[in-house]
C-alpha cells in the first residue's frame, strides 16, 4: 500500500543542522547570535559570514569532502566554522588546543587536511607543527580583537581578509545525503594515536534537536561557551543555538571571574562544564562570584559531581545536570532525566541519584549494561558491573581510515563505550570506571570512582583520582592522588585512616600522593599520567 | 574521505515515533500517560497495552502495510492505536466522527481497511456503513466507560477482549525503512471524495519533535486533548507527549465546562483548538469557568484569532499560540514564531502580529508565497497575495492510489497549499484567502478573510463566514453569514452600515443572512455548504 509514493524534492530533504541558521538568520535577523567582548553579531550578520565564508573556501580550491581544521578556542570564528566549513561542502575539523606539536601534526596529516585557521595565541606551536607536515596546507591566521597576547602571523592573509574576499550571496551547498560528513573529532587518544571520529549531518541534526529536547531548553536563550567547541563540536550545542535562535557567549579562557562575569552581564542561562570547572566556581573569591536571581542550568559530565559541589552550585542558583557521553556518540548520550518528584527529596538525596548518569538520551535509540563477551545484559541491581553499550543515530559513522578501530568499536551491531557501568533497579546507570582504569588487586576489582568518592568526602580533600601500581603481592593496589584545598592540612595517614572508615580494607589506597592534578583541554584529570607516576611509584 | 563508513546497526535506526513510547515506559514507566474518567494509566501500562494491541492485531492476521482504521472521539484507545497498530507493522487510519455513511464507507473501501476499532457512540453510523462496504472488514467494539449513551455492539468481540488475547511481551515491528507508512489521514474532502494522505515515521518523528521544539513545551508537562486526534493525528500531539512523558488528558467532547474543569483537576498546561473552541470559552457561563493560576499556552489555527479573543484568553491565563497548517503537512508547519521584545507592545499590536500565521516550524524546511504559475516570490510588501508553498520531511508522502493528485500537489518540487498569502516585510505569513475562497467581484479580488475580519469587530457579532454569491452584473459578490451573540441585537443594514465604514466599497457585503454556521468536526466553519447556500441566494 502506497508503494510508488517515492521521496520527492517536496517531501524528503536531507537532514543538515546548517538549515538551523538559514532559519535563524530568517525569522530573528536582528536577534544577537555572538558575544564576544564588545562585538554584538546578529543572526543576519552571522548567515552572511558563513557564507561569505564557505565562498571564500570554494575559492581557494576546497571542494566536497575536503578538512578544513580550525585551531581556535571558543571564540566567534570557530562558531562560524561549524556553518561556512560544511556549507562549502567540507569537513570541519575543530582541532583540541593543547595536544602537542607532534599529535597536532599526526591529525593534521592523517585528516589530510587542506586549510587551517589558526589564532595567533597558538601560531607559537603551529609553527613548530607546520615544518613536520607531510600535506601542504594553507594557513589562514585569526586576529580576534579580545587577544592581546603574543604570536606571530603564520599565513599569507587572516580570517577577516578570507571573508571579504568571499560572496555573501554565496549559494550553500546542502550535503547531497545525509550521511555525508559534517565533522571530525579526534579522540583524546590516552592509548597510541588518536582516531577520527566522523559525524554524519543526519546524526549532528539529531544531536543538536536532542539537546534542546532532552534539556527542555528554552527558546532564544543565552548559552555560555566554556565547553571548548573542540570537543566533539561543543556536544554539538553550537548547531543548538542556532535552532533555538539563542545568543552564543563567547569566551577565549575558562576562568571563574569571567564565567561569573559573563552569567551577570548576559543572562546567561545555561553552560556546559567538566565538574572540576565547577569546583573552580565554587572556591573561587568572594569578590569574583555573582548570584544570580534567576536559575543557570549547567549541564556537566566526565565524573559525578559531588553533593557538596551540587549543593554549592544551588547557593549560586546553578542547577547541575549530570549527562554522559564520548566523541563518538557526539558528546551526551546518556542524561540523568529528571523526575519532577525527586525535587521532594533532601539534598543528599538528590545528589545520590544525580551521581548516576542515567539513561539514554531522547536521541538516542538504545542503551544497555552488558558482557562484554556474551552480550547479555547484567541484571538491574545496582551491583554487577558490565560495559556500557549504545545504538542509534548519534552515534558516529567510523573512525577514519581506521576500518579495524570501526569494526571493532561496532562489534555486533552495538558502539562499545569501553566504561564500566551498573544498573540500578529503575534503569539508571552509573559508571563504576573505565575498563582499563579499574583496579584489580588479588584478584577483586576495586572502583576507582567509589574510591574517589570516598576522598573527595574528605574535607580537606579538594581533588582526588586513583588508579592502579603495581605490588608484588596483589599485582595491583589503589594510589591515590591528591590536591587540598587552598589552607587545608591533612596527612597521608589522616587519609588513609578516613578511608579504612568507609571502604573495605583492599580498597583502601596504599599510597597518597598530593600534587595538582594533571588535566585534559576538557578538565579530565589525565589518569593515564598518573598511571606512569604510579608505576614508577610501585617500582621502586 | 570517509567512503566505506556504511550505514550499521550500531549508528542507523529508521527514524520512528514508536520508540518514544519504548522510553517514556522504560525512564517514566510510573509516571501517569493517559487520564480519562476514572482512569489514571502509566506509561508502563500504556506501552504493555500496546504491545498486546499489536500482538493480538498480528493473530487477527494484520500484516505490514495493512490498514487497521478506528472511530472514535478522543479516548485512551485511540490514543494506544498511535502506537499499537503501527507496532504490528500496520497503518492507522483515525476515522473522522463526523462524516457521513457514505462518505465514511468510500474511505474504509479506499484504504482497504482490515480492522475497524468502533466506539459505541457511533455503531448506529457505523450499521449503516458496513453493509456498504465492497471489502470484507472486522470490527471490534469500544466500550467506553466513560460513555453512557446507546449504541448497539457491531463486532464478536471489543477493543479489551482483543487486548486481552495479546501478548504484553510482544516484540513489536519497527519499521524497515523511515519511510514506510505510520498512518494515513484523509483530507476533509470540501470537493470532491477526500484524499488519502500518508505519513511516513520518518515524518511523524521529526514533526513530533517539532511540535515540543516549536512550542518550547516542557518536558513531562500536562496536555488536554480537545483538537481531535483524527485530524492529522492530532497535529502528531499523541507521539509528542510520549517524547516529553506528558499526560494526555483524554476529552470524549470538546464542552466549555468539561475543558475548565481538566484544566483545574489535572493542571493543564498545553491544548490545541480552533479559535472557535475558543470562543466558547470565552462566552462560557461564569459558573463554568475558571481562570487557573499558571500559564496555559493554547495552539490555535485554522484561522486567526481576532485581537478580542486572545484579550479574553489572557484573562483566564491562557496565552495563544497562532500556527497553521494542512492535512498533508501533518498539521502545523508554519508557526506564528513569537519575539520575546514584542511582549512589551500593547495587547492590539501583540494581536495584529499574532493575527499572521507566521514562518516555517524549526522541521520544514522552506516555505515561500509565490505567484503559482512562474514560481516567482511575492514582495515582502505585506500586500502582494501568492500561493504559500512548502517542502520538507515533514510534507506527506503523497496521496494514496492518487498519483495524479500527489503529482499536482507536488507540482515543481513543492507542496501546493492552495492557500493565498501575503508576505509581511519582517518575512511573516499571513492568510488571506483559500484559492477558492477569494471572492472576485469585477475583476477586483476580494479576500474574505479582510471582509470577516471587519465583522467580527462589530459588537454584536459572534461569528461571521464570507463567501462568494452569483451576481448579474459583478459575477461575484460577498456575501455574509452571521451568528449574533446571545442577546445581541443588529440588523442586515447595521452590519453592512458598520462594513461601509471599515471597508472599500466593492468589498462590503451585498447581503447578510443570519444564522449558526455549519463546522466540521474540526471547529472549522464549512464554507463549501455556505457557499451554496449563497448561489442560490444570489440566483433567486
Amino acid at each position: 500500500m502506497g508503494e510508488g509514493l517515492a521521496r520527492d524534492a517536496a517531501n524528503f530533504v536531507p537532514l543538515s543542522p546548517l538549515n538551523f541558521l538559514v532559519r535563524a538568520a530568517a525569522v530573528y535577523p536582528q536577534r544577537t547570535a555572538l558575544i564576544h567582548g564588545d562585538l554584538r553579531q546578529t543572526w543576519a550578520q552571522t548567515y552572511e559570514r558563513c557564507r561569505q565564508f564557505a565562498s571564500a573556501l570554494t575559492k581557494l580550491g576546497i571542494k566536497r569532502g575536503d578538512v578544513v581544521a580550525v585551531m581556535a578556542p571558543n571564540i566567534p570564528a570557530l562558531y562560524e566554522a561549524h556553518f561556512g566549513v560544511p556549507m562549502a561542502g567540507a569537513t570541519l575539523l575543530a582541532l583540541n588546543t593543547r595536544l602537542d606539536a607532534d599529535t597536532t601534526a599526526y591529525i593534521l596529516d592523517h585528516s589530510e587536511t587542506k586549510v587551517l585557521l589558526c589564532d595567533r595565541e597558538f601560531s607559537d606551536l603551529m609553527s613548530d607543527v607546520l615544518p613536520k607536515l607531510a600535506n601542504k596546507i594553507i594557513v589562514i591566521d585569526i586576529n580576534d580583537p579580545v587577544y592581546a597576547g603574543a604570536g606571530d602571523a603564520l599565513g599569507e592573509i587572516d580570517y577577516e581578509q578570507l571573508l571579504a574576499s568571499g560572496d555573501p550571496a554565496f549559494e550553500m551547498l546542502m550535503p547531497e545525503d545525509e550521511w555525508d560528513n559534517i565533522s571530525l573529532n579526534y579522540t583524546s587518544g590516552t592509548t597510541g594515536r588518536p582516531k577520527g571520529a566522523l559525524y554524519s549531518h543526519r546524526a549532528t541534526y539529531l544531536n543538536a534537536m536532542g539537546n534542546m529536547v532532552s534539556a527542555g531548553m528554552r527558546l532564544q536563550s543565552t548559552y555560555l561557551w566554556t565547553l571548548p567547541m573542540f570537543h566533539c563540536n561543543g556536544w554539538c550545542f553550537p548547531w543548538t543555538l542556532a535552532m533555538i535562535a539563542g545568543t552564543n557567549v563567547c569566551l577565549r579562557r575558562v576562568e571563574p571571574k569571567a564565567i561569573f562575569a559573563a552569567i551577570q552581564d548576559h543572562h546567561v542561562e545555561y553552560f556546559c562544564a567538566a565538574p572540576v570547572v565547577l569546583t573552580m566556581l565554587a572556591h573561587a573569591p568572594k569578590e569574583h562570584r555573582f548570584t544570580p536571581d534567576w536559575t543557570v542550568q549547567v549541564m556537566t559530565g566526565g565524573a559525578a559531581p559531588p553533593a557538596a559541589l551540587i549543593a554549592a552550585m544551588a547557593e549560586l542558583s546553578i542547577e547541575v545536570a549530570h549527562l554522559y557521553g564520548l566523541t563518538e556518540t557526539l558528546g551526551p548520550s546518556v542524561i540523568c532525566a529528571w523526575h519532577d518528584e525527586w525535587n521532594e527529596l533532601s539534598l543528599d538525596e538528590q545528589a545520590k541519584l544525580k551521581s548516576r548518569i542515567g539513561v539514554r538520551k531522547n536521541t538516542m535509540e538504545d542503551a544497555m549494561v552488558v558482557d562484554s563477551h556474551t552480550m547479555a545484559p547484567v541484571p538491574w541491581d545496582g551491583k554487577t558491573i558490565g560495559e556500557l553499550v549504545m545504538r542509534g543515530n548519534t552515534v558516529m559513522k567510523g573512525y577514519l581510515k581506521n576500518p579495524e578501530a570501526t569494526a571493532q568499536a561496532f562489534h555486533g551491531g552495538w558502539f562499545h563505550s569501553g566504561d564500566l557501568v551498573v544498573v540500578h533497579p529503575d534503569g539508571y546507570f552509573e559508571v563504576k570506571d573505565r575498563l582499563k582504569d579499574i583496579v584489580i588487586s588479588g584478584g577483586e576489582n576495586i572502583s576507582t570512582v567509589e574510591v574517589e568518592g570516598v576522598l573527595y568526602r574528605h574535607p580537606a580533600v579538594l581533588e582526588a583520582a586513583v588508579v592502579a601500581m603495581p605490588h608484588e603481592k596483589w599485582g595491583e593496589t589503589p594510589c591515590a592522588f591528591v590536591t587540598l584545598k587552598d589552607g587545608a592540612q591533612a596527612s597521608s595517614d589522616d587519609i588513609i585512616k578516613f578511608c579504612r572508615e568507609h571502604l573495605a580494607g583492599f580498597k583502601v589506597p596504599h599510597k597518597i600522593v598530593f600534587s595538582t592534578l594533571p588535566k585534559t583541554s576538557t578538565g579530565k584529570i589525565q589518569k593515564f599520567v598518573l598511571r606512569e607516576q604510579a608505576r614508577e611509584l610501585g617500582v621502586n
